[in-house]
């Protein structure tokens, strides 16, 4: 990974933000720009330094995994020792004006950090520079949420062998959270969503002690960690025998997730990439069913920049990856939701795991 | 789950605290106050109030479980539903001073909120009311992380009979893992650490990759979460036939462990136990070695409060569980950690899932 030059290319656009330093404590944004995999760890970026701030918890983890940056172990919290070497090292280089991470440095850390600091150095609430960064993925990246993303996408078969009436939602879960693991996943990028029958209309149903009915909807949602990157995916099976309504439902909702694909490609809007959806499920009666947004970047998390929604401005980028999943929630007759993983290329969406999307009935 | 009393009993000490009312986000307090268990859900708890916002996501999810608290369900996020709340019906009720959760609060979303409210209603960093109250534990609690101790420790049978030489740490994990959902689990409470050979040093070892090699310790750190608690046990085997320094080692480490349990009672300083377990450490020349602190209060989180740390001041209290986890890295020679998750009781530590602590050779 090349953490030297995400460093150097964030290091360039201090001076365009009036920033001597930027603070950077989120985990997901510390291990993209020097690969410290751990829960705690503090990096301070300055024009021409790149220093690392850890616990003892991760003396030889960060001996294995950080290059470049020099790092600090400390007994205290790797904010404050970051905080300790601002007031002292940065100090004597003239820093006056730090930014922090507004959208993950919590009130508190934000008043203990100012506390540390001499009255000559001022915090101030950066731009998502790190974020914005990380939306372009890179070939590395690419190829690493594609590894995610096959692997994801094989889950889906071990569901289809588990899935059957009566089985509990969670033993599903556990069929495919095995396989996952057996597949070399570090874990699931979220809770697994396995919601069958009336369940499927939770936009959200994670995986319960309820049993499969005998007929009906069932959301399967999951997705893994490999090598730190995530994956996701969602199908919809029908257990049983569907009838119209259901048939045009899962249909609609194809329907819907292909127009957002189709509708990919890099200076396109992605509130478009979300109208495109919207406007098929509108044209069929179902649009104030779907109650979500089309969806999200991902990458070392599993929710990150852009959102894929109304209202937003982000154009998309060669590079971005994204999920399009448009869902219907009917509270008397179930769900559908189907997402896939892709990236936008020079020709459109590039699906990294393509896979079926017809209706299978169990 | 007694969620109007917990209510209650907050609403109480609004006055003691000049707060007109307090608004609580961070997912684990709002499921302790109102059995909300979705990841997007605000709380505006008044001296006579308590009122729920959500998004359209987790409108089944909240009817099913929030009792007593009005429920709002919005395309906002439901921290801005919060804050228009606060603006229109908080203003007319005459709120002057609102409690934020600042070890919750990131510094953008408090910023964003204080936009939305009128200049007559102040925020005010409150202090950490729900977290205390979360501290101490009543009976279904307890009832509920029993439960999740016991599935926990079986895990550890599980672990027993896939560690061998050659088999890789995180095929381990997933025999472990599969067992736990099994068993009912939603989920492990953190991400399994099977740490073996060299590996065993790194106090966080998440599983890799690694094969276990044919000789050293192996430290299996895991948990569960059963109906919403979690569980967290660590056990250290030794992969063939240990020297004397290793024996010596873990025979210190498990009676540091036993002393810390021991030295538990309702009234006790947390800082005591850690001196308990670092004092027969250090008389062993150990000490230095032992590079995290003692333990940790478990419960809907896997790490809430107490911290069982030098420097802490809080007391042991009747119904607070925590853990007693001391461990020992020694670079060339591996790592020892044994971990029980105990309750304050009147005779002093109930470990929840007893379970031998001889050393286990392989």
């Amino acid at each position: 990974m090349d953490h030297a030059g995400r460093q150097t290319r964030l290091q360039k656009l201090l001076a365009v933000h009036r920033l001597g330093a930027l603070l950077i404590t989120h985990p997901a944004n510390v291990h993209y720009l020097c690969g410290f995999t751990g829960s705690a760890g503090a990096l301070v970026i300055t024009e021409t330094r790149a220093v690392f701030f850890t616990d003892g918890r991760y003396t030889e983890q960060a001996r294995t995994e950080i290059h470049g940056p020099r790092t600090f172990v400390s007994r205290k919290s790797p904010l404050a020792s970051a905080g300790h070497w601002l007031a002292t090292d940065g100090q004597k280089m003239g820093l006056k004006a730090v930014g922090i991470e507004g959208e993950h440095l919590t009130v508190a850390e934000h008043i203990r950090l100012k506390e540390a600091l001499p009255s000559g150095i001022r915090l101030r609430v950066a731009p998502p520079l790190v974020e914005r960064a990380r939306m372009v993925k890179d070939e590395d990246e690419i190829a690493l949420l594609r590894a995610a993303a096959v692997l994801g996408a094989s889950l889906f078969d071990v569901a289809l062998r588990a899935i059957r009436p009566g089985v509990k939602e969670n033993e599903v879960a556990a069929e495919m959270e095995y396989a996952a693991r057996q597949g070399g996943a570090e874990g699931m990028s979220f809770e697994t969503i396995v919601a069958a029958g009336p369940r499927s209309a939770l936009p959200h149903g994670r995986a319960s002690s309820a049993p499969i009915p005998p007929t009906g909807f069932v959301v399967c949602d999951f997705g893994v960690i490999l090598a730190g990157y995530c994956s996701d995916m969602t199908r919809t099976v029908y257990v049983g025998s569907p009838g119209d309504q259901e048939r045009r439902t899962y249909e609609a909702v194809r329907e819907a997730q292909q127009a957002a694909v189709d509708a990919i490609r890099p200076g396109v809007g992605v509130a478009q990439i979300d109208r495109a959806a919207r406007k098929i499920l509108q044209r069929k009666g179902l649009g104030r069913h779907f109650s979500h947004s089309t969806g999200h970047g991902v990458g070392l998390e599993i929710h990150e920049a852009p959102r894929v929604a109304a209202g937003q401005t982000e154009e998309l980028q060669l590079g971005m990856a994204i999920t399009v999943e448009p869902g219907v929630y009917l509270p008397e007759v179930g769900g559908v939701r189907i997402e896939d993983l892709v990236v936008v290329t020079e020709r459109g969406a590039e699906i990294l795991a393509p896979a079926s999307k017809e209706l299978i009935t169990i």
